[in-house]
């Protein structure tokens, strides 16, 4: 007899927010891939083009955590069509000593959404100016909210604008958010006015050409880039490398294969074996954050699994902590 | 509300047998990966070092068949130590249309011990000849019963021999068969013995060195090796290569990586690009099979994503008929 918890997205909403611990546990990951001898390899990805369908699959062993998840990310993007989520996904949870299956978490992307915000405050904790006020959010949907919400726990954030394609959008995400956070959240149309005078700017989109053009970037300034995770995403201006004094990746060998890398590396902006620091390295200490505050400092995050085990063993503890969830036994 | 259902090994050994039905599955899955634009990433691969673990997850995407599997093997080889089986696993059943969880299957391996036995089927039925009437099993494990089992399914076989490393458990082995399948076995101790004379030989062990040799190979005769699904495995001679007719693999990209090709490359023996047939080749006849009765032919089975697939497609309908399992809401 084996014995599993099934945890759906309501029991995992009771047990893990986007909250400081949910940052530090993020954190934490990161560092350990700088630090430990992580195991992450390469995502495997499964294309079902006769459905408009692909699924990532993500995993990592992060030595001295107990359990290690196994997340499945499906995106089929005709599903809207039948009233159905495009995106959804689980993450199935194993132990790290057996390798028996201990939980299965159906969270429908929600620890993913969290895991991703969460990453966006550690980049902007060590890599923005302490005393950011202005942000400036590209896109209109989960992940500006969760960016801008995950911003505002590591800096004191006070004013923030939102641009998307569709200025509607924009102005429907920003009265929400002005609204849910307490803060002046503006609707901007044209993309430079977000960025003019920003203190860090987060780029949210599936967008496939850049859309922050390396010639708005001003001294100072830090941006989060999180919206590319596939080959043919790209938001980021191929130039702004060279404007930016430092770029930092998640994992460098996911963002030069996945991230806004891969696309200055395409164009020559930059050479393709570049050594840049990794987001661990800085958290560690290893490398060196942002030189001074006139720096202009660049993320590029593609999503790791670290990021999914750390998440998922925190939402398994808590839930067992809780008793929470059906218990399976097969 | 999203409903999936929960089958237990229990559930799927009502529904999933190694039997004729499971082996034309196994069969048109091998057709449809040489004549469909089938989906097969590379495996992804984890290794838990630091607790002898590793985890392969395997999926592929057939046209035409209405849900894709995700399967996950952990093999965590101190688990015996405290009482629990080193391999154990699971496989996520995925909509091909929506990408939405339609099932989970808590098979312990079954089901990739069942496919993997009817893939060693389809070999035989298709390389060996057609009145082949003995076998010579390697190996003492589940594969080495199965095997034989599924050998009996498409061959007049009349007369087996086992052998393996242990010649206790092989002829423990060897007696558990003959009651079993109503057949003479018997356990040898000299591999080369076992080999003498035999149709068919089937290698199902974990060795690192080769354990059949080129030299005892006769005309006529049709190995499969189904042990090797890692760089480090290995139990065919490289030499026999050149003394083989034929070699055929169940997916070149994953044989030139993981099987007896990879030795047989590593070795100089064959070429790194020699371009072998593959097994759906042949089912589907695209290529030759053996050209005549005294021709060795060689399968090389590393094990593909795609028997998961059809496998747990199958078993998802034939589950859903008998109303089998446990409904779950989330």
């Amino acid at each position: 007899m084996s014995s599993m918890v099934i945890l759906t997205e309501a029991d995992l909403r009771k047990v893990i927010a986007l909250d400081l611990d949910t940052v530090s546990c993020v954190e934490d990951a990161f560092a350990a891939l700088a630090t430990k001898a992580v195991s992450m390899p390469p995502i495997l990805r499964l294309d079902v083009f006769e459905h408009r369908g692909e699924v990532d699959v993500k995993t990592a062993y992060v030595p001295g955590i107990e359990s290690f998840a196994i997340k499945i990310s499906p995106g089929f993007f005709d599903n809207p069509k039948i009233g159905i989520a495009s995106t959804n996904g689980m993450m199935v949870l194993l132990s790290s000593r057996t390798g028996l299956v201990q939980a299965l978490l159906l969270d429908n992307g929600y620890l993913t959404d969290v895991r991703t915000a969460a990453a966006g405050a550690v980049a902007a904790k060590h890599l923005s100016r302490e005393n950011s006020k202005v942000a400036a959010i590209f896109g209109a949907g989960v992940q500006a909210k969760l960016q801008l919400e995950a911003l505002m726990l590591v800096r004191p954030i006070c004013q923030a604008r939102i641009w998307a394609r569709d200025f509607a959008k924009a102005q429907g995400v920003a009265a929400q958010l002005a609204n849910a956070l307490g803060l002046a959240v503006t609707a901007v149309a044209d993309p430079k006015d977000a960025v003019a005078g920003a203190d860090v700017i987060v780029t949210t989109t599936p967008s496939q050409t850049p859309i922050l053009k390396a010639e708005w970037l001003e001294a100072g300034q830090h941006v989060t880039a999180m919206g590319s995770d596939a080959e043919h995403k790209n938001e980021i201006d191929p130039v702004a490398f060279a404007k930016a004094g430092l770029y930092v990746a998640d994992s460098l060998k996911q963002t030069r294969r996945l991230g806004e890398l891969h696309h200055a590396i395409a164009t020559g902006a930059v050479a393709a074996d570049a050594a840049f620091p990794e987001l661990g390295q800085i958290v560690a200490g290893q490398r060196q954050s942002r030189s001074d505050a006139m720096q202009i400092t660049i993320a590029d995050l593609t999503g790791t699994g670290i990021q999914d085990t750390a998440i998922a063993t925190l939402a398994f503890a808590r839930a067992s902590a809780a008793n929470a969830g059906t218990k399976f036994e097969s």
